[in-house]
């Protein structure tokens, strides 16, 4: 017996400027006022003023909490949580690429069920659904707006709360590119790689099954058919669109067949340094694979048939695998995100500390084979 | 501005005897009493007392309704909608193949509705969601308890009366492929071209959106990968899966893209000489293709270098949506679906009527091109 479930939002809406149509699909709900979840730089860029017309239009009220840091933290949350509490918010917009999503999330959880963030650690710990989510997307990268997924980070603590939990998944998500066209080349790649990674990890994790599996390859497809024009030509509509799609593909496979030990690893490099999720996924991409071809080289040469099919006929896993990772440094070099740890601060006397809680990270356990302290230890010095 | 909605179970299960789990997850829910709504080929099979059992394993009471048609009716509603009153049932179970979902989703949206079948054709016509619906596949084609959709004939008017309505949404759709192991070859091939259809009809539908067009991609590799094995060792647990997988991606992609002249077609037929819905769309896609081709051959091009990616260096679209719809043919002929409309007792005097009603169906406008009555009635001459 195999028993795997799948969760999804029961409502996502896409294509260029479909948030003008939120309106309308607000109206249909009995929502009174929204509590927004956002960032500076959304606020900055206009979007979260955009959002707000939308609610405006709708006839709903809202309140703004736009201190989400890019690693959420369990300040955010309490504060965010006050908020809501105060100005008597009945539903939740997040509006970001993973960081909004994943405050508004816990806020919605803590907002429904009492207690702390870390009360809620594993999966689907919590009694009652969140408040109702709006997640509207912005960057094309960590799928949070589909996943039941969260992170939050303990900033006393210096650590990564990780939480999978149905009740905290979007009632809404909405992908609309026409709000990812003026993100800047730099997170345009570093937040696709994020995607290819979240495909890729699924693809090879211990808790994936065939459906999970298939939207992946279809994350894959994408990314590969599109990061690069999305980072060289900003302004191509058909190409964020593909990334918009990549990403939310990527985000309903990991989300239900989980993320393996370059999540655990990255995890504890943006805890400890602070550093972007997507590039640090990037940057160890190649190497974890490298090292998972050990018990996972069947899954990376069908990736690698999948990509190169013209360069299959009569090779094996090992030779197929290594074009499959070949085929993600040869993108990783051509959008920039292929660079050295040490470039970004990381210290060489830390990767004890990194790999010891690397492998404690609850995506470790998806990863096909358990590595040791050295083992990371070696992937990360092997791209310091 | 472009707004495509995409709806979707919040939660569905896999894996081989996945319906073991069904219990834990009723159980999370306050559920007291179901309307198991089926055929009577479902209790012959044993599947129906198998669900019971679940039920009763996870204490939650049943009264049963196994009168549904395999294209079914007015009447089967009304009678199932009485029985779910009479014994106070506060959700539904539909066991079957897109039949006992369809009727299902017009008892529940009827419960919570009021009202008859009819007032809810078109689009999202109800204002209050289905009573909740636990949606147990047994065969592998309709899709039906992943989407929106379903189908009630009317014996009298002798039409069918199509609906779309997300409040019809299954709350948990099952797709234990340990059920589907039993299904007969023939009823094997043609669910499975029924899942092909949906996922070619959706590729090229005026309506579909980049992300229905990947998920309908990642359905028509499947089923070239497990639908000739499914139905040459029928006990071939991996591509009963796999079949599984493919018609759930294809029901998600057609259920929110769109299906077109193969479907608006293969309803007539169904309607009037009560045919198997899956065998008509088999026999009706290789000539609408070949219609089609005058304005998707772009499209049919795309399906036939995802196929054939040897095949395709340097070949313009026009060749490779011929190769795509030689696939298509051959793979019909492969597992015995490629048969001729006469076998079936369809009147050649008929076309003319099948045609005019066909014109008419919702789902001819999602196709590419708009056909006259004599478009169809050759299309139907074509394979008679």
């Amino acid at each position: 017996m195999a028993v795997y479930k799948y969760f999804g939002p029961g409502c996502s809406m896409f294509g260029y400027g479909c948030v003008e149509g939120l309106g309308e699909e607000l109206s249909r709900r009995a929502y009174e006022k929204a509590l927004v979840v956002t960032d500076k730089s959304i606020v900055e860029l206009g979007i979260a003023a955009k959002i707000i017309s939308v609610l405006d239009g709708a006839g709903i009220g809202h309140a703004i909490f736009s201190e989400v840091k890019p690693n959420p933290t369990v300040a955010n949350v309490k504060a965010g949580l006050a908020l809501l509490k105060a100005e008597g918010c009945d539903f939740i917009v997040t509006i970001g690429g993973g960081s909004s999503h994943d405050c508004g999330k816990a806020i919605g959880i803590l907002a429904a069920n009492g207690g702390e963030v870390e009360d809620y650690k594993g999966v689907d710990k919590s009694a009652k659904k969140s408040l109702d989510i709006v997640a509207v997307n912005t960057t094309a990268g960590t799928g949070s707006e589909c996943t039941r997924a969260y992170v939050i980070s303990d900033e006393e603590k210096r650590t990564k709360t990780g939480i999978k939990d149905r009740n905290a998944l979007a009632t809404i998500a909405v992908n609309d590119h026409s709000l990812m066209m003026s993100l800047p080349k730099k997170l345009t790649a570093a937040t696709g790689m994020d995607a290819l990674v979240h495909a890729v990890e699924c693809y090879i994790s211990k808790n994936g099954f065939m459906l999970t599996s298939e939207l992946a390859l279809a994350a894959i497809r994408c990314v590969f058919s599109w990061l690069p024009e999305a980072v060289r030509s900003p302004s191509n509509e058909r190409a964020r669109e593909g990334m918009a799609v990549a990403e939310y593909l990527a985000g309903l496979a990991f989300g239900n067949g989980g993320v393996g030990m370059v999540h655990a690893t990255s995890h504890q490099l943006s805890a400890i340094y602070d550093l972007p999720h997507g590039l640090c996924n990037a940057i160890l991409l190649p190497p974890v694979m490298r090292f998972n071809k050990r018990a996972a080289a069947g899954k990376l040469a069908e990736i690698g048939r999948f990509l190169r099919p013209l360069e299959a006929e009569g090779k094996d896993d090992e030779t197929m695998a290594d074009l499959a990772i070949a085929e993600f440094e040869r993108l990783s070099a051509e959008i920039g995100t292929l660079v050295r740890l040490r470039t970004l601060g990381v210290k060489e006397e830390d990767f004890g500390l990194l790999a010891e809680k690397a492998l404690m990270d609850g995506s470790m356990g998806n990863n096909p084979v358990q590595p040791t302290v050295q083992d990371v230890m070696d992937v990360l010095a092997s791209v310091y």
